[in-house]
């Protein structure tokens, strides 16, 4: 490390550069190296996960600046990003004033996961009575002391329930002599403390808003949750879905900040249960080993079958997945969408198995590489492609469903699930339609 | 439809309800069956295409109200998404007046995923030379005409050209009698009119910003991009990426809004390119019939393997795909994610593999079930494992990064593409393996 920081200087753009590739001790030295006038926009542009891993191996007499530059939501967070360690916390804590102690305190209270967890518990307030100029003065005055997001005014009564709410342009707009109460508007929408954050952020992709407040049971206002601490958790929440669609648990960092076996031990378990459940497909074909030894040819198709459903099921369950995440389809929607997935597979199945055939049957023209009864050969994978398709399409298509209704999370692993489900019933029908259709024939 | 639209009374949250299941004729009929005091804020949350939709369908005479009450970006959008259908633009931009219109055309030629074509073009103008009292008066003024947006000001030259930026509440914290020019920040963050919306999402997520500036290639100013936009932004790219993983188009619309054609469509491209695939599958074992046929056993365990494979390959290509698409790597990362995918593919096939030889061995000791060199199968199987579990999940890592690399999208069907190429050299690897390991034994 360096003994004299202002030996030399960084820009920020230089150090944001290699800032995901640098170690501990690396970016404290990186970061002692910014010249002070950026060095508060850089610290306040990191991660929660970031700036607690910088405050905690920074002494501790220079911890105070960096922890009182943070507003009391953010500070929450950064609290909850280095809990894991025992006495950070504290030690953290310790560094604060008595009033924003207590605000972080009661933050820290609630689910990381919550509209109370999200929110900031700083917010600009008017009383329904004051005039507009009035709330123009107040304004100026809460803004001089802490509030940070002045895009709406919310008016309160002596209890601090929520009265209505103004935005700036309503307030600038109206005439300085009108009350707050004749323009504010009463219907407000509103979250409680304990609204997960996912129906929050549903509710601002919906209507736009800017900001929304947060209502305890008593309906008196605690804070507001604002749009940029909604586009974090939209992020958090797809990155979660897609690492589930991928076939695994969602690693809840960025990739090079898990440790080898972190990241290994979210790996495993979805792998895992995958393998054990792809050994039915042994069994299955086992019970089938008379028909393989009898016509070897037929085994050279299974691989094709079953990616080919597995494919068309890990399609429609990643479309509910995601129609689920951004409340485009209900619950009640199953039957609706149950019909659509049938059809599309019948019709997918199709395509895909005349393709097989047409290859099946071009091939022995060519080649002469599965004999004599090549055409019926053809038709039995063009028909298992087509059985195979429509049930990888129906089941990959409900199970997001199902899992909904049993109160699971839909992405939960669902796609490679799927294809190990249609692998299984992939090999059954595969085998069934071959016994069937080449009876007397290849068998 | 209803001759007599009072007749009968619908809430907002019964109308939002039935949405996404009604025809456009219903969705018209309810629509008029809302209190006139509501269905401004209805068709406010609406999104660009449904409002289209709905205006499109309204008789010429009702047009104008809703046209008019959209902000000029949203305009935009709203013709974008009705282009489709020629004349329904001009008759949409027929409704406004001339400014407006200006504003919308000027929108119109910018990119639809780009910071031109997300901007807003009214926002919060201030002089550099104003004092903060002269600037607050400005901004009320500008507040009661057009401007939506009063988060931040912007101080700009004569030429339109960008100096500085104050937020509301450092000019609400400043004293009446300063000067713009002493309180603002000279330091700004912008983006260009052609920046991609990806890159702008980034900068929001990294940054907290609640809105950037817009500059033209001589800096000046032409509008802004505000948080709220971006949180579409990143639900639609994540959406995008999430489709593409699980093997297919990017949608861009709601499940039940594409049409069953269309859908069909966006499915079946890369169904068949991993179908044809797949079919080197078929071609690949059939160099090894002459192993089938001497110990059909070997055939039993193809799925299994090559599943193992696929599985751990689409797990590590979401990873990284999701990586990239959260700015976490970088392409010149490349070396250290493969070293670390390559020990994590090991580490993952050996529990795999060492848990599939027991699979066997038990099997064999209870059931009898796989002959006299039951062990020696179950080494095969477990080294083909390990084999396939490492190669699939480098091959799955590195794939997205190439894709990047010469310029595709890392997303665009990268997951199931890696299950193919995973089977096919599965296969290969697989009966390599047993031919090595049972020579003179099973073959």
């Amino acid at each position: 490390m360096m003994d004299s920081p202002q030996s030399a200087s960084l820009s920020v753009e230089e150090l944001h550069e290699v800032w995901p590739v640098l170690s501990i001790d690396e970016r404290l030295e990186g970061f002692r190296l910014l010249p002070t006038s950026v060095a508060d926009d850089f610290f306040l542009d990191l991660s929660a996960r970031e700036q607690g891993e910088l405050i905690t191996h920074l002494p501790a007499s220079e911890r105070r600046t960096w922890v009182r530059l943070l507003p009391p939501d953010d500070l929450a967070d950064l609290v909850q990003a280095v809990a894991v360690e025992p006495g950070q916390a504290d030690a953290i804590l310790a560094q604060l004033d008595d009033a924003s102690r207590r605000e972080v305190n009661v933050l820290l209270a609630y689910a990381e996961d919550d509209a109370g967890g999200l929110m900031n518990p700083r917010f600009a307030r008017v009383r329904p009575e004051m005039t507009i100029d009035e709330a123009i003065g107040y304004l100026r005055k809460q803004a001089r002391e802490k509030v940070e997001t002045v895009y709406y005014a919310y008016a309160l009564d002596a209890e601090q329930r929520l009265q209505g709410v103004l935005s700036l342009r309503q307030l600038f707009q109206a005439a300085s002599d009108k009350k707050v109460a004749d323009v504010m508007q009463h219907d407000v929408v509103t979250v409680s403390e304990n609204t997960d954050q996912e129906v929050v952020s549903q509710l601002f992709t919906e209507h736009g808003f800017m900001a929304l407040p947060v209502l305890d049971e008593q309906n008196r206002m605690k804070g507001i949750v604002t749009v940029d601490d909604i586009v974090d958790v939209v992020q958090e929440e797809a990155t979660e879905d897609i690492q589930k669609v991928g076939g695994m648990e969602a690693l809840e960092a960025p990739y090079f900040e898990v440790g080898f076996f972190g990241m290994l031990k979210k790996r495993i378990g979805w792998l895992l249960v995958l393998f054990l459940g792809q050994m039915l497909t042994a069994t299955a074909m086992s019970s089938f080993e008379g028909a393989i030894e009898r016509a070897v040819v037929l085994s050279l198709f299974v691989p094709l079958i079953i990616s080919s459903g597995g494919n068309s099921g890990s399609q429609a369950s990643t479309l509910i997945i995601r129609a689920l995440a951004l409340g485009e389809m209900r619950l009640k929607d199953w039957w609706r969408v149950a019909r659509r997935e049938v059809l599309s597979g019948l019709v997918l199945g199709f395509v895909l198995g005349a393709v097989g055939l047409a290859r099946i049957v071009v091939w022995q023209e060519v080649a002469g590489a599965y004999g004599e009864h090549a055409f019926l050969l053809g038709c039995a994978v063009a028909l298992s492609v087509l059985g195979v398709v429509t049930f990888g399409t129906l089941a990959g298509s409900m199970l997001p469903l199902v899992l909904r209704r049993f109160g699971f999370d839909p992405a939960s692993a669902s796609a490679p699930f799927v294809a190990t489900l249609v692998d299984v019933s992939g090999v059954v029908i595969y085998f069934t339609v071959a016994s069937l259709l080449l009876r007397g024939t290849l068998l």
